[in-house]
């Protein structure tokens, strides 16, 4: 059998970060060459397992996969696709178990979100029903910061820094054009069911009563009426009104606002409602109901990808999480996830734990309620003291004619032994 | 009457360098104190003229303004307010010189774009007319990249930049995803009758075929049929497709894409059409015809406060052309406009010209022919050219806790001498 292969993919939405976190997980496997044979990757996440579609890690230079650390996205494509359980699919699961043997793969690592940690649980499970030994490691990841267990997620730190400075900024502009013209301006960002992100926004408050105004969390019910109330008595005290809004803002009966907006409402992989469209609603509200000039932005993808003001703290545990899942499978645990341990809010300490992936998968961590003002609209102390040092720190790529040069991998396929799989 | 003391406007739609701009004017004024008194900075623009809201920049420390260099958006409030003809609105002209002899003010800088410049030559003749001696300068300024006879207009460099690095960021997440989800993805950004923010979206463009695969100025007429072909055998040549559209994209017969959206088509004081919402629009043109999973970002306040990455050159012009207004003034040239002059490509050499008032005044400079590929739809190498020099360099501003450090003036009024004006 030889040195055992190690397969590592990435999984659900990128972040600015995820690859940091694949350069730690290669190159702390390249200096345990003697444990670890090759690293493979899956094409597009755990597609690439199921089609047989791996590639060589081995084919790239150290300087190349030293610059994965400073490049956002996935560089070897992820995937939106969730496996079923092994008696509702076990076709897909003993494909895996052949492709994994095919290419003497002992390690698992899959790096994602709450989706994807029960993947690999579930491949973790299947190893053993089936008697082939793999040694399962999840690595988290996700802007949405929604993971159990860890101190916070690797990609969330650089989305909370991008939102609270382009929110900042933002501000400023309005602030100097709502005498004679846009008196509203409305951000939308991220988070279908936590707020974490829309809260990050809150940093950019240097003193209370600074912009954002308003910051619309999923977990408070919207009331249209409260809502207009505030934005109103905000434009009446400071000349305009800043707001921050999740995109999955929802009323009370848990219908989006954003739905009454313009998007299609279709549904992913994963069953969950693509959202979208919360501003341009709010703004059309705000129109119809005060009459003031608005506009509104949309970050969409920009914020989960602007590797260029990634956070530098967010960058070194993306990077550590990665080295730490190889150190790990080379300890011989199994079905574990490494998490980020906070040690000291200030200055920020931390160290990296773990967590049985049993317990992390399909489970949501939404704001706490003492991270929210009393009414609603802001966060509390409580809250900063948590926000602020995941956003410390600026890591930026290298640049060459005014853009960052980011890393663009050969991603090379290993030659196939098995027949063709249909998904 | 002692030593003259100067006004200092910002007018239109802020940029993250204009403060650069303010900058280059306090301190060059400040060097020349024998010359120049105070400088007053008009609250929000032409109507803190109007109604004497005169800010003391002599109030601010050397440091403070200096920090302004650093600082996006207009630090003494900006306008949309323009001044009618002489023989439309004499009374507001009458009292702009009321204002001006009231506190000795005889040089007057006005930054803004096209509209502005018209504003600084209009106030220019009336001050013949009425037998007040005053010293105009306008100081270009735009995103827009709309003026005439200038290389560039400052502001417009750093928008650039952020949009050649925001889309080559968000493709690489689009790139990643698209096997199992996004296949498409729209950004929309400003620029409402020229092209040229969505045309340096194609500096992000390592060679011929990377995204942005499409490019919608508003110089060539929307084909909705050629769109959705393009669109359609862009997916199916790379496996997805990344669009940069103009807010100002329209059909032939000049009507706005985005109106068949969601926005409202309100007007502003300069009259033209608020736009936004083409990227929407746009999606779902796509999803209901080729049927594709889509994501959009709209930029709008975003892309122009972004200080955070804007361009070093784009800086370096913005402080030049206000040193160069007070330098002009100071020379006894009047109702001029500093310009940059290019001199060479690569590297990019560049110089401060001059270009009378009259000549520029609403003038808009759209796209050349030369800049648009031939199927209308990317930029040619020409173009490139052009614009690659503009977004080199960065020039962050100090960052503190992760956070950028911007510069936030007292603004302290003078006392007013005269009785109030009604707008």
């Amino acid at each position: 059998m030889g040195v055992p292969n190690a397969f590592y993919a990435q999984s659900g939405g990128v972040t600015a970060v995820i690859n940091a976190t694949a350069c730690g997980v290669i190159e702390t496997a390249r200096n345990h060459r003697h444990r670890i044979g090759t690293v493979y990757a899956g094409r597009n996440g755990i597609i690439g397992a199921l089609t047989e579609e791996l590639i060589d890690t081995s084919k790239e230079s150290a300087k190349t996969i030293a610059g994965l650390r400073s490049t956002p996205s996935g560089a070897f494509g992820s995937c939106r696709y969730k496996l079923q359980s092994f008696t509702e699919n076990e076709r897909e699961f003993r494909r895996l178990i052949d492709v994994f043997r095919a290419h003497n793969i002992g390690y698992f690592f899959y790096n994602g979100g709450g989706d994807s940690q029960d993947t690999a649980h579930k491949v973790s499970q299947v190893g053993g029903t089936l008697d082939y030994p793999i040694i399962c490691i999840g690595i988290p990841k996700t802007v949405d910061n929604d993971l159990p267990f860890t101190d916070t997620c690797p990609g969330f730190g650089s989305v909370a820094k991008y939102v609270a400075i382009s929110i900042k900024e933002a501000a400023l502009d309005v602030a100097s054009m709502c005498e004679s013209s846009t008196k509203v301006f409305i951000l939308e960002v991220m988070g279908r069911h936590a707020g974490w992100i829309a809260a990050a926004a809150g940093l950019a408050q240097d003193k209370p009563g600074d912009p954002p105004h308003i910051i619309l969390l999923p977990e408070v019910p919207f009331n249209r009426r409260l809502f207009l109330n505030k934005v109103r008595d905000t434009v009446k005290k400071c000349g305009y009104c800043v707001i921050v809004a999740s995109e999955g803002t929802q009323y009370k009966n848990g219908s989006f606002v954003a739905h009454s907006g313009s998007k299609d409402g279709s549904v992913d992989a994963f069953g969950h409602t693509q959202l979208g469209g919360v501003a341009p609603t709010l703004a059309s509200m705000i129109k119809v109901k005060l009459g003031y000039k608005y506009h509104w932005a949309v970050a969409d993808y920009l914020q989960r990808s602007a590797r260029h003001i990634a956070s530098a703290t967010d960058v070194e545990q993306a990077y550590a999480v990665g080295r730490a899942a190889v150190e790990f499978a080379l300890a011989g645990k199994n079905a574990v996830m490494p998490t980020i341990v906070r040690k000291k809010d200030k200055p920020y300490r931390w160290t990296i734990g773990e967590v049985p992936l049993a317990r992390v998968a399909n489970v949501e961590r939404k704001m706490p309620k003492s991270y929210i003002s009393a009414d609603g609209f802001g966060i509390t102390a409580k809250a900063r003291r948590y926000l602020a040092p995941l956003i410390v720190g600026e890591s930026p790529p290298p640049f060459r004619d005014g853009l960052p040069q980011y890393t663009i991998l050969k991603n090379q396929l290993v030659a196939k032994k098995l027949k063709p799989f249909r998904l």
